[in-house]
């Protein structure tokens, strides 16, 4: 039986070439058991009028599907739904069940809730988007990765793109950090003193797990990374926040018994602090004094157009007490999901098993392209050419904040890509940013990085690695009428 | 000053084009701070010489280290290092510090140890490698999996690589599991009971995490998945190993007070036993006596070329107890990561939680790659062609086996990529695999799979899906010899 070219039709805006669109629409007809084995396909010339495109299209992707075994051709017949081609579904689908578990008794721990906020996925409609954390189509070097991402799909990599590492990662790429990024930060490391992760995220998350129990304490910075506080409650340890000053973390703040101190001393998120070395020296003796390890979140370090970054504190750590955590979200893009931890063997070796029964590993070809950008030097001339475009941003952004008359509460002294800042006595900064949402400006409300109950409710962040420079003068005006508007 | 020809070598056996080698030479040369600003590089004829490669080449090289700022040039005096290449490491990395840390009392929770098998990474270089869970290249569709990634890579899908994703995922990905993969399980899902998870280990882990603690009770076949009742053993919930019979699991033998059950009845794992329909309704009868929930590991359903597979216990199901694993590991290849859960909104909704909490998102980059290889037939064909080729295999390990006079314990009835083998009586084969692998011959010794003390040692497994049909007759003998001197 022939199948009716009427059956056939391209959706309007839908991807790919038009070869693959075609393609697969008629393996998906097969696969889904509209079009049945035997039955006649249009031909080329028929099909190609009905759908308005050239002919060799069609017969392109007729042969495509020819080469797997979805057609057959007949010599000069045509061509027909192959014999071997998929078997379309054997058991009917189900009716939606009626669900009898009683859900809330069987589920031990609910991990929905929490503070981390639920951003919204489509800021790049709205006009002023000062987000934080996600990339710049006109800041990423997409060219470059994209090669590298199809050197790393090429024969020679194979293994690297199939394989099952267990609990082990890319050589080549934890090789590039141990030689070229962690030497940056004053780090020396071997291999086996460093673990690839899913991003900060899962790097933060496996050093909860291995080193707190509800028989612990943790000291965080106070307003701290949401993410951060949620995580570490799902561990019920003794959770502390330190109320953090200009210089970051005040080490002797850091009550006894504490066990583990989470701290981002580069670039304290989110006021953007950078702690002195003084009080890094200060904060290593507060830990050793406690028998305390401290977790250091390098991130944003790359990013320093204003001076050069302070060392880092685990180059300072000469007793195995720093563990750190690295990460490329900020400076390639957060899809790429890939970080890194930096610590004592013992410590290492638990975090990987842990990372092996959670996961495994991080996909190879994402490592493995990652490591191709790094090492091919694309990673440090876009780097370079962030850290430009992000200063000049951050001029336009200070020049206008100050023509505004908006109050900066934090800076950060050597760069990143954001600014703290607080609105006048009694504002409310979420319901500001719902308000400002209606107008097609994001910004950050601040309430959720704090502890406790009582959060102030007066601070809010701009990011300004999303937001083109010509459209931050009209967006901070946006907010400044927003702000004086804001008791009518 | 010049920077002499003669401190620039290729190394031998080195990755990537030539002209990218020199890029990768020259970029790590000043990353590393053995290049300095202002030097001149060696004219590209020069360098060309040295190095044994065309003058086009290195041309090349240096104009793509001009693009990216690494080299200036100063007309027709050569190139020369940026003045704005990027700053060598400031900090010398410090000695290796002497490590203070008390981690046996830091580490509150250990997780190396376990069961999990420590499989040779070289299996490739073994002649005889009957091992389990990789990609063998000479099935896998190599080209258009590259294909398929390079579209992945394209400025279409810039957001879908780069994005932060939260806790959600690509939907082009979880649209062709809910209408395409699902249907044929005989299972209807809608978005909101689906995850897409780092493959099924990690869809087994997140659903322990979110129904098992100290006070539930946990059945598990014996034996079974080692890996599985590893991560058991981490919610400290009270785990029941039940013996399965060449039917699979026996619903009768769930003990009272069961919570969870957690079953591979397409494909026992490792028996290969297939559960019988009656037992199927009487497993679901048996979870509902107990008002429990089922996990459904329907690994390797694909692979079905005897006949076809069973429908699945979560098609069977009418009250939503049962929760489905499915992966792309065995399928595609296990470096992908990717696999999924299905199930209730509600349990689902927790299990999203935790792994946003946990790694965010599975990179955007894989889920948008297997998207596109599953929507455009790709994956049918190749299921079909590697069916083909492990039916094939199949055929010739049974008469190998069966001249040999080896002895079968579970064959799969519909298919499969494994044989589950008995040795003689006396024999541990984790010995005899040992003697095997310097014979260059690979095998799973049996014993990880079972629990407790008391394991059988006399089970093995052959798993045929990484040899060639030409080695296995070969290797099988091998495998008889070794076990008739095994006395001697």
């Amino acid at each position: 039986m022939a199948i009716s070219v009427e059956t056939f039709f391209l959706v309007p805006d839908a991807q790919g070439t038009l070869q693959a669109q075609i393609q697969q629409m008629i393996a998906q007809g097969i696969l889904s058991g509209r079009l049945h084995r035997g039955e006649k396909l249009p031909s080329s010339r028929r099909l190609a009028t009905h759908l308005g495109v050239s002919r060799i299209t069609v017969t392109l992707a007729y042969t495509e599907l020819l080469a797997n075994d979805y057609l057959t051709s007949r010599g000069r017949s045509g061509y027909y739904v192959s014999d071997n081609a998929p078997v379309p579904p054997v058991y009917e689908p189900t009716a939606p069940a009626e669900d009898r578990v009683d859900w809330p008794r069987a589920i031990v721990k609910t991990f929905s809730g929490g503070d981390t906020l639920d951003k919204p996925r489509d800021w790049a409609r709205y006009r002023y988007p000062f987000i934080y954390g996600q990339a710049d189509p006109t800041l990423f070097d997409h060219a470059n990765w994209r090669l590298c991402g199809m050197r790393a799909l090429g024969a020679k990599d194979f293994s690297s793109l199939t394989a099952d590492y267990f609990d082990q990662d890319d050589p080549l790429l934890v090789e590039f950090i141990a030689r070229h990024t962690l030497p940056r930060r004053g780090i020396a490391a071997r291999p086996s003193e460093i673990l690839i992760t899913m991003g900060a995220q899962n790097a933060l998350w496996l050093t909860a797990q291995v080193l707190l129990n509800a028989r612990r304490q943790a000291a965080v910075e106070d307003p701290c990374y949401y993410a951060l506080r949620d995580l570490l409650t799902q561990t019920r340890c003794t959770m502390v926040p330190i109320s953090v000053d200009s210089n970051g973390l005040p080490p002797e703040a850091i009550p006894d018994r504490t066990d583990v101190i989470f701290c981002t001393p580069s670039h304290q998120s989110p006021t953007t602090a950078t702690m002195p070395m003084d009080r890094r020296k200060a904060l290593l003796d507060r830990a050793r004094e406690l028998n305390a390890l401290i977790v250091e979140d390098d991130y944003e370090f790359e990013l320093s157009f204003l001076g050069s970054p302070s060392p880092s504190l685990k180059s300072l750590d000469r007793e195995g007490r720093v563990i750190y955590v690295g990460s490329f979200s900020k400076s390639l893009f957060p899809g790429l999901r890939l970080g890194y931890l930096v610590g004592s063997a013992a410590f290492i070796r638990e975090a990987r098993a842990l990372r092996a029964q959670v996961l495994r590993h991080p996909p190879g070809h994402m490592q493995r392209s990652a490591a191709y950008f790094l090492s091919l030097g694309h990673y440090d001339a876009q780097i370079r050419r962030m850290s430009k475009a992000l200063h000049d941003r951050r001029r336009t952004l200070e020049e206008s904040v100050a023509r505004h008359g908006l109050t900066v509460a934090g800076r950060g002294a050597y760069g990143g890509s954001s600014l703290w800042m607080r609105a006048p006595a009694g504002v409310d900064t979420t319901a500001l940013a719902e308000r400002l949402r209606t107008q097609s400006v994001l910004i950050e409300p601040g309430a959720p990085f704090f502890a406790g109950p009582d959060r102030p409710r007066d601070f809010y962040r701009l990011g300004y690695s999303s937001i083109q420079r010509k459209s931050i003068d009209a967006g901070v005006a946006q907010i400044a009428a927003a702000l004086s508007g804001y008791w009518t």
